[in-house]
């Protein structure tokens, strides 16, 4: 396979599976690997991967999990093109199709109701606070520039069937905005799982699972603790990174 | 001092405070210990402790920090005397005063705004849900009975000043819902702790933060993991045992 300027190919350490990433633009890190360990997927289950970026989630999802299939949404015309060529490359078109589109108009694109998970990696930032990358593809992952949090829960409730799941990494700092949204969109906050630098820090990230439809009786997972010592991983984590099996 | 029926002095291991229990009631567990521990009192703040019960929370932080003045206010008439009889006990009447009253009338018995800080162990699960305990004074502790999380979490934004402090323990199951309560009386909820019983358990308490008018900006604590085997305390919980401080 050509590559373009700027892209190389990435290992990820599963099955032999690849990806193409532009090191210009985004390149995926330490939450799409915690979401695509949190998610399940079952066999014959139909998932869709919000915001799919270069195609990591859905990629690492298939990777992990036998007899599903994935829908990559993504609205940056290049890195939708991107992530089809990572799927050709790893010959899973049968199983992954990547779609440009806006996560506003999700629901709009796809038939309501038919989708068994959700995924999501949104950006973080509300659109009005922090710095905004000067490099639009940056900015658009990190920053809501084009879609807000209400955008990306309110969607996932209408793309999913009642009892569907959804699988969400966001930051501790919008947390109860982010259970607020659900609730409110009707997709019960069932689990969630901080995620915390080192033992004795502060979480930087958290895992939200919620159940469309489902009652609202709150579970917390054991926290997942990132590193032992300053470039040594915990051994929960060196796991995830190996095999991506809990 | 002389003891009632089923009544027991027990040691409180800080600075020789002591307190009256009776073993048909209800006794302090590791949630008043943990909130003790995670409440911050600064000299000369007034504090409040809704539904204190036998006054353990008082107590540990009287014994805790210099300079705070403590209100306790229990609904239970023989319980608040109880509480009252313990602050003789430790000769802390200057600075811990039991009030026998409502929860739902808090804001009524005191001047709104005047206080710095609440602190709150409330009865954990929902009037209508799980087995209530056929003892009056235990499912007055553990079922909302007489309060719910609406009144404790309402009055407390009534009792405190504009920058004020809210500390609570709860169940993770509620957090949701306590959240959203705290965000609708406008305590921000400012930094929220897990309680695992194991590092690899589910959390089973949460310690919640929350500031009168604050921005809503969470932050998650480090997480605190109370054995490290069976009848074995982590050394952080042997700490907060020990002497209270973090």
């Amino acid at each position: 396979m050509e590559l373009r300027e700027n892209e190389r190919i990435d290992d990820l350490e599963r099955k032999g599976y690849r990806i193409i990433q532009n090191r210009e633009k985004f390149c995926f890190g330490v939450d799409a690997v915690l979401l695509s360990w949190y998610a399940e997927i079952r066999e014959g289950e139909k998932a869709i991967d919000l915001g799919t970026g270069n195609g990591i989630v859905p990629l690492l999802l298939d990777a992990r999990y036998d007899g599903g299939s994935y829908v990559g949404l993504e609205i940056q015309e290049d890195m939708a093109e991107m992530a089809g060529r990572s799927v050709q490359l790893n010959e899973v078109e049968s199983r992954i199709r990547i779609v440009q589109g806006d996560i506003k108009e999700a629901s709009k694109l796809f038939n309501k109701g038919t989708f068994d998970v959700v995924t999501t990696n949104p950006p973080y930032m509300a659109a009005d606070t922090g710095l905004k990358n000067p490099d639009q593809a940056k900015a658009i992952a990190r920053h809501e520039v084009l879609c807000s949090l209400d955008d990306v829960v309110r969607e996932s409730a209408l793309l999913l069937h009642p009892g569907g799941r959804f699988y969400m990494i966001h930051r501790p700092s919008r947390l109860t905005e982010i259970l607020q949204k659900m609730k409110e969109y009707k997709l019960a906050p069932s689990r969630i799982c901080m995620v915390h630098p080192y033992a004795d820090k502060d979480a930087t990230m958290v895992l939200v699972y919620g159940k469309k439809g489902g009652r609202d009786i709150l579970k917390i997972d054991p926290p997942v603790v990132v590193y032992e010592n300053p470039g040594v991983y915990t051994p929960m984590i060196a796991e995830i990174y190996g095999d991506g099996r809990h």
